[in-house]
């Protein structure tokens, strides 16, 4: 079963090379704002302007639980995906204290937590939790397809705000183990290499973590490079939902900038199955999950921060927004050569 | 001559500690926000409290001329350090989008750049530039305390007008050659490895910088280890302000965030003479300037971010700003395990 997908165009590479040669003219030497320049044409590129705005700004989390989750393969329990859903609400996790410094809008999206629904939580539970994916495929194709489209509809409710700049994140006990081996079926990593500590596991942990996701490549291995298979068959409901949201954003020319590990994927299955949307990417941060550089690697993208963080629920991509806006403000607002009057290079 | 310098005291160790244990309690995995727990720790190791704050901010620029420039080390003529400080206070240079967008006080200082004083910029002028140190000292050893001490008064005034994190910058064509100088002097690196490109040098002016800085090393090798003999025969005015402003600041118990190549030897010095201005430091990022890691090395300093800038300014430290806000915000406003009821870790 395909889901029904928006078309998405590629960017203007004619835009993206003109904007670069505007900054020459700024009173700076030649490329000294290094990826910041390149931040900013990327989002002109985007945005078809040399004018780039970047707000409003909105933050989705798609939430979900995992039916890995009872194997132990996480340092927390499966209740935490709810309970922390519940401290989004109440404005007490990371992502609502960036996502206020960043004047950002925050919902905060159900997309198959199990237990009762969350208060303030958007209902839009596919079921609740995926299967156990070393049994079964974690998802039927019906249900990936209808959480893929929950992501999907999520973007076009942003747009459809004005929203010009998306990241997205996610909240779910046991989803690094679901990435890892989604990663493996997509770009055949070892799982040795894929699977890390995730919010923190032991050795001991990281051990069974590892033997569980070889045991699930291997039982899934008819899904090899197939991302739609691949991703029912291992992947998260939320994990769906986050891939349908980064290819809702791209059909709506919006800027995404991709969180960590689990985040980016998602990002690769969404690339996979449409590869344009690439080009509206941006990628906030290096987590400390140890997949995430394959993951990264495997989409040809470099991380605009690189500060140990492994948190998830966006925080990585929230913080990058300021050098987001600070790039575009830059270009923006530098005076030029001539009129500061200052000499160019001899 | 020596300086008369205040008298810095080395932070709290323990309420660096206590800060690191308490972000364990906050609603997210151990060790999740990777960096910024360990930054909001130094910034309560300095401010000596749990309940840290990072405003007011205030960035003083620090501008003077160099003797080598006239011999060809830069990509840009001289006449440019004054070109660039009319810039500054007409508000179109990068520092200035950078500060209004983090709301930093901003001020300019003309330590002694060559020409007439330029309207609106702080004349505390020691000299009309630096002699060429390649014949004799670029400084008398009065020069050089004079210019430290302009460093000194700036910092205490921003202390008192209540700031709490500063940021300093400098503008002066020709002083990454006067920085790699040092940097070579203080810490027996090799000068081909500490000059860089600077503002855009060709391969030939590579070449000759570095032979230059080579030359200039052996000329003044008496100084060798030796932080205010060799700041006054081969730094600059304004490298010398920058080290007593960052001696000044950490005298006034205020965080500093360190720009680039420049600004970290200009560090480099200030801890050589008094190694407590250490603990009150923070690296704003990582220049594309060859000679930023090592002199980063020198101090044992992880820089915030790695984005190819080489531009001065404090614009890397600026830029910086928003990681170590975003990091105090989510230490005082995040929920606690119980006060959310989210289950710790197994």
């Amino acid at each position: 079963m395909k889901p029904a997908l928006p078309f998405v165009l590629p960017v203007s590479k004619k835009l993206r090379a003109e904007a670069l040669l505007q900054w020459n003219d700024r009173t700076k030497p030649l490329g000294s704002l290094g990826r910041l320049e390149a931040v900013t044409a990327d989002v002109c590129a985007v945005q078809a302007t040399l004018q780039p705005v970047t707000s409003p700004k909105s933050v989705v989390l798609f939430a979900a639980d995992h039916g890995v989750a009872r194997l132990g393969v996480s340092a927390y329990p499966q209740e935490v995906t709810r309970q922390m859903a519940a401290n989004f609400v109440g404005g007490g996790a990371a992502i609502n204290v960036l996502a206020r410094y960043q004047q950002a809008n925050l919902e905060v999206v159900d997309v198959g937590i199990c237990g009762e629904p969350v208060p303030g939580v958007l209902n839009r539970r596919v079921c609740q939790g995926t299967r156990n994916f070393l049994e079964i495929a974690a998802m039927t194709d019906e249900e990936m397809v209808k959480a893929l489209e929950v992501g999907l509809v999520r973007a076009n409710a942003a747009a459809a705000k004005g929203t010009v700049i998306v990241a997205a994140g996610e909240m779910g006990i046991g989803n690094t183990a679901s990435a890892a081996a989604l990663l493996c079926l997509l770009t055949g990593a070892d799982s040795h290499d894929a699977v890390g500590r995730g919010t923190g596991v032991d050795d001991e942990g990281l051990m069974r973590k590892r033997a569980m996701v070889q045991q699930a490549v291997e039982r899934h291995s008819a899904c090899r490079n197939n991302p739609e298979a691949a991703l029912a068959a291992v992947g998260g409901l939320e994990i769906a939902a986050l891939c349908g949201f980064y290819i809702g954003a791209a059909a709506n020319k919006m800027v995404i900038v991709v969180d960590g590990f689990i985040c980016t994927v998602a990002a690769l299955v969404a690339c996979r199955i449409s590869p344009a949307v690439r080009d509206y990417m941006l990628f906030g941060h290096q987590s400390a999950e140890q997949g995430h550089k394959l993951a990264l690697g495997a989409l040809n993208a470099e991380p605009l921060l690189q500060l140990d963080m492994r948190l998830g629920e966006a925080s990585g991509a929230a913080l990058a927004f300021s050098i987001i806006d600070a790039s575009v403000l830059l270009f923006l607002q530098m005076a030029t050569f001539s009129a500061a009057g200052v000499s160019t290079a001899r």
